[in-house]
């Protein structure tokens, strides 16, 4: 995982979008009323004019969510490799312009780079005092949710700090969300936390792999492949993690004492 | 859509498994513990030894799912044309083996049948009442997501008589596997109701107009893009609906008056 240390930046349109739309229901009461909902929109990635994926989000963070989803699939390692990215609504496209034609090396098409190990040495070992700390930090954040339901969040967190939290319409957009934010403000995984609304699966898993995040906290639950994967790539992972209560599914957490409780 | 009024069945595997893994975790007071986790199995589908998709899977209805998955993606539509499907976790695979070879007209690569209007005429109307009796039936349903969490259900019902019910991990997996059932099965969509406990987005919408079911009610909440297509197909969409509290984003429903709120 290269992240760019220079301020280099591809060239990125600014096309986000609100993540709601308003419309008229009946409720349950047989009464006409408004209601706001998630956005969906359809966003195809293409790469020098080839097409690549189509994914489905909210829309308000379109130029990351393809650097993020470029990154984490494997496809590109140096942000220097891109160009531009270019979103047009219109055509529900993100056009990604690279530097140099791509190679065979660099194929766009069924590269899957295998996922690396996070933790060089043991797990890292997060305290009790931190957990609730990042939970409390994380509780006012997710105001679209609160709104309108139906989206997922995500956040990086570095100690008690806060680095970065978005919601879109699935985990994996979300999570591909902040790796494109990582990728392009060059921010190291290794000391990070990464907290997630959904569920930490396989999937997810092997994103924090790419973004080389070595802890993962979810206020849901975690899958047995999930479980499998962290193992072997050495992420500590939390799950239904809510108030006080979590649940260590791989790796340690430290009790700490009266005196260590303010860490 | 051909469902197969006779009683012809491919050659179907018994490959079921398990839905979950019971796993030793660390709870928040530090003690070790026992926790029952979903199991995530990746199954391959192969047609004629053509490799289609991943998908990730509990793996309890692995034949269903991928009947289910072939037919909502509008690769088949006659049961006929499957002769066998034959799971074996040991290589992860689901192998299709079809009667005839495949032309053209049946190609199993990005072969997409547009999406058809459900409801000829208007939208059916559902009535205040059915929908609390749906709900009341499905709340004693979803025992897995009750014990290990992280699950999705789906149902259909056919008046208030619950049809079939089944999780899995994903809505998407959860809807084919219904789909599946209903192909095998040659029940007919255009009386029954859909219940998920998951969002109904624009994909799941989709798939409800392969099966051919006009009414969709959903625990959670639903897209603008979902919500636009019900309104194109002609299907009735409710969501977060809850006790005796819903949404209605598309069609209408009957408040009865006493008299007829026996029904």
């Amino acid at each position: 995982m290269n992240n760019t240390a220079d301020n280099y930046s591809p060239t990125l349109s600014n096309a986000g979008q609100a993540p709601s739309v308003t419309v008229s229901v009946q409720n349950s009461s047989n009464n006409t009323c408004s209601a706001e909902i998630a956005a969906e929109r359809p966003l195809t990635i293409y790469i020098n004019k080839q097409e690549t994926v189509t994914l489905l989000t909210l829309g308000t963070h379109p130029e990351l969510l393809a650097l993020g989803y470029l990154w984490n699939q494997g496809l590109f390692d140096n942000l220097h490799n891109i160009r531009s990215v270019c979103v047009d609504w219109n055509k529900g496209s993100a056009s990604i312009q690279t530097s140099e034609p791509l190679t065979d090396n660099n194929s766009v098409i069924n590269h899957q780079a295998g996922p690396a190990r996070v933790s060089t040495g043991a797990n890292p070992v997060i305290s009790r005092t931190e957990i609730s700390t990042l939970l409390e930090r994380i509780s006012d954040c997710n105001q679209l949710y609160r709104r309108i339901g139906g989206v997922h969040g995500c956040a990086i967190f570095h100690g008690a700090k806060l680095v970065y939290f978005v919601e879109d319409i699935g985990r994996h957009n979300a999570t591909d969300i902040v790796a494109g934010y990582m990728w392009l403000n060059g921010i190291y995984g290794g000391d990070k936390k990464f907290y997630a609304t959904g569920r930490l699966t396989s999937e997810i898993v092997l994103k924090l792999s790419r973004m080389g995040i070595p802890t993962a906290i979810s206020r849901s639950s975690i899958t047995h492949l999930g479980l499998e994967l962290a193992q072997e790539l050495g992420i500590t992972l939390i799950g239904r993690a809510k108030g006080r209560q979590f649940v260590v599914y791989n790796g340690s957490i430290t009790i700490p004492d009266a005196t260590k409780d303010g860490n």
